[in-house]
């Protein structure tokens, strides 16, 4: 069965064709700057890889481009769009209706939209995915994958926030925590890895553009280090992180900055980028390697927070059998992972160095033999995940 | 020696004569209600109470008042005050200026002015009580001893906030830390009882009015949980502690709050008192017991945010002797005590409940015997704290 995932941001529109249950990836695509003159649109078969610059001024010309490609003889997939049995849709913001992949139904699409106040950089983008995805793909179940669904598990100490009550219930302020779809891919992968038995408590750090942490216990998630928003936790390459709340208040009041402002700031000018004045992680690494005090000094940062952030949910969990790293940073940067685990050898984790070192696409060991936590780095796949998800729902 | 402490606020002016070095308190009191026609004041020696109601416009007035009192006939401690060799001054914020007690100077008195944008609410009062003091007690050397310089040993990972660092160089944000005399002085007895082998790994855990929790190495704060103001960290009587910077840009932007009335929603209307409608810990803690859930729930909340913190110091201190509790809450809280000790063997913390439920003045240990760590309760005594260094300063 052939299943299209799709992950629709603002101007992008991101593909990948999935034969189920082989989980056989039969292309993967990317259209980017929707809305311009000159749109970018990648498409990559067996290896080869296709692009063309053309006008793409809105999402339905875009997905139409990708149908198109999709039937097309020398670097289609298909013979029929029909072919497509489900398109599965990252959607980032679920609240707290959504606790499992859905079926798109119009009461699910109008949920989508309530929450648009919650993640207004993502979910209006998501609904356009589908709303889209329903006029092409005709015959395709459309499911909606939610990056918080696999949080609803938290219990309400984690996420509920002090503040008055009717914060939470009229407003619905909570932490939700966001990239569900890979903890619960890495976790998984994790447990099938060790087995039930060692993998009762485990900790998933998740360090690409956006970063977070989540504390697993027996497979459920009962913690995220992002919480309301994208923006709070783990330091990533252009947000702060955790941060004082007297810092913002101070900034608007001395400082004369504006809401808008502050939010900008803590958003997209700060994190690594602030602390350094670069963004890119192979860059500020290289860069402390000459010398660069400031660049050294985000990475002790960056791994201080997630060191702080391990003892916190292993306390949580009472227990720890493994932490895992995936996505881009995480899974290919060994100076972090390797401040990240500098002494914690009180907790049980002390990383084997030369290990940390080497490698590789497959899920490795990188802990020294003595190590009472396993240390793992697994390759996410949120593609895969949410084909399998698609799947698993209309199977 | 006689010295006086003096912890000056907005609005009242609280006092102590204590002997050194022998730490005899020969009185107290307490000046409230300073501006209105009927101010309060309260005196006690030998453990008899005086009070009275009267109008007291200004502090220069409520000092008078007090230094009448000291040289009073009857209820007095003095015969000049000429025998008051030194005052000993608690001020809020040192800034990175002051990691130690100092005799006041000129440059001392600009300095705390200069601090006054980093806590409006303390340092402004704490500079106007040496001021009067200085008229007044004219022979005695003024002391300024600051709730920040104990946390001026936390390393840079623990103190920067991951923003640009221009905020750091040139406005001086960054985590600075509270409640230091009291977190020394409890550290102080926490080694003393245990001896300097046994202690050199500590948490303090200060749960009063504000809370704050302190990681301790060997003597020195690396960490504490309040920052740059006084709100974040742990829930508090009316403080939220933590909370998603998200949460604050959603309630300006989509619930068009002003600056001013998040400000005082997260200061002044959150923490227990947003949680359940009370502030008082102990109506809390009775109403939970009688079934109230909200009660219960918020109660849960604090517990659990402490073992938050527990476990993230005991990863940055990377091994645990002792935690310790102190201040009002944390010294007579059998349900918080208890509540913040829950589930934590894996970090080698086992609560005796039975112990726990034991009342005392004196420091005890409340853990199992087969505890790895110490959980004590230590009294808080910062006017004590307050005489010894100031007493160090100028002997």
């Amino acid at each position: 069965m052939n299943i299209l995932v799709l992950n629709a941001g603002s101007s992008s529109l991101k593909y990948q064709v999935i034969e189920m249950p082989s989980q056989h990836v039969k292309c993967v695509g990317l259209v980017e700057r929707i809305g311009m003159e000159d749109a970018i649109f990648n498409h990559e078969i067996d290896d080869e890889k296709h692009q063309e610059i053309l006008p793409i001024l809105n999402h339905e010309i875009g997905l139409q481009k990708i149908a198109e490609t999709l039937l097309d003889k020398k670097i289609g997939v298909l013979n029929t769009v029909d072919e497509i049995k489900a398109v599965g849709h990252r959607v980032v913001h679920g609240g707290s209706k959504f606790n499992e992949t859905v079926v798109v139904t119009q009461e699910v699409k109008d949920n989508i939209r309530d929450l648009f106040d919650l993640a207004p950089l993502h979910n209006p983008a998501n609904l356009t995915g589908i709303e889209i995805a329903e006029t092409i793909f005709t015959s395709a179940k459309q499911i909606a994958i939610f990056d918080t669904s696999f949080h609803q598990t938290m219990p309400q100490e984690a996420f509920q926030y002090a503040i008055p009550n009717k914060y939470l219930s009229k407003h619905k302020i909570r932490a939700y925590g966001f990239h569900g779809t890979s903890h619960k891919y890495v976790s998984e992968k994790a447990t099938e890895y060790l087995g039930e038995e060692k993998s009762k408590n485990i900790i998933t750090i998740h360090l690409g553009n956006g970063c977070s942490m989540s504390a697993i216990k027996n497979g459920k998630s009962i913690e995220n280090s992002l919480g309301f928003g994208p923006m709070n936790g783990l330091i990533m390459g252009t947000r702060s992180g955790d941060i004082d709340q007297s810092v913002i208040f101070f900034l608007m009041k001395k400082l004369n900055k504006t809401v808008e402002e502050v939010n900008t700031l803590l958003q997209k000018e700060s994190g690594m980028l602030g602390l350094t004045g670069f963004s890119d992680l192979r860059e500020i690494s290289e860069k402390a390697e000459k010398g660069n005090e400031d660049c050294q000094n985000a990475l002790n940062l960056a791994g201080y927070r997630i060191r702080k952030y391990i003892g916190s949910y292993a306390a949580i969990l009472n227990g720890l059998d493994a932490i895992v790293f995936t996505a881009g940073i995480g899974e290919n940067s060994t100076i972090m992972r390797s401040l990240a685990c500098e002494n914690l050898e009180f907790l049980g984790i002390d990383l084997d160095e030369v290990k940390n070192k080497i490698r590789s696409k497959e899920i490795r060991e990188i802990q020294k033999s003595t190590s009472k936590v396993k240390i793992l780095v697994i390759p996410t796949n949120e593609e895969i995940e949410i084909a399998k998800q698609s799947y698993q729902l209309i199977k």
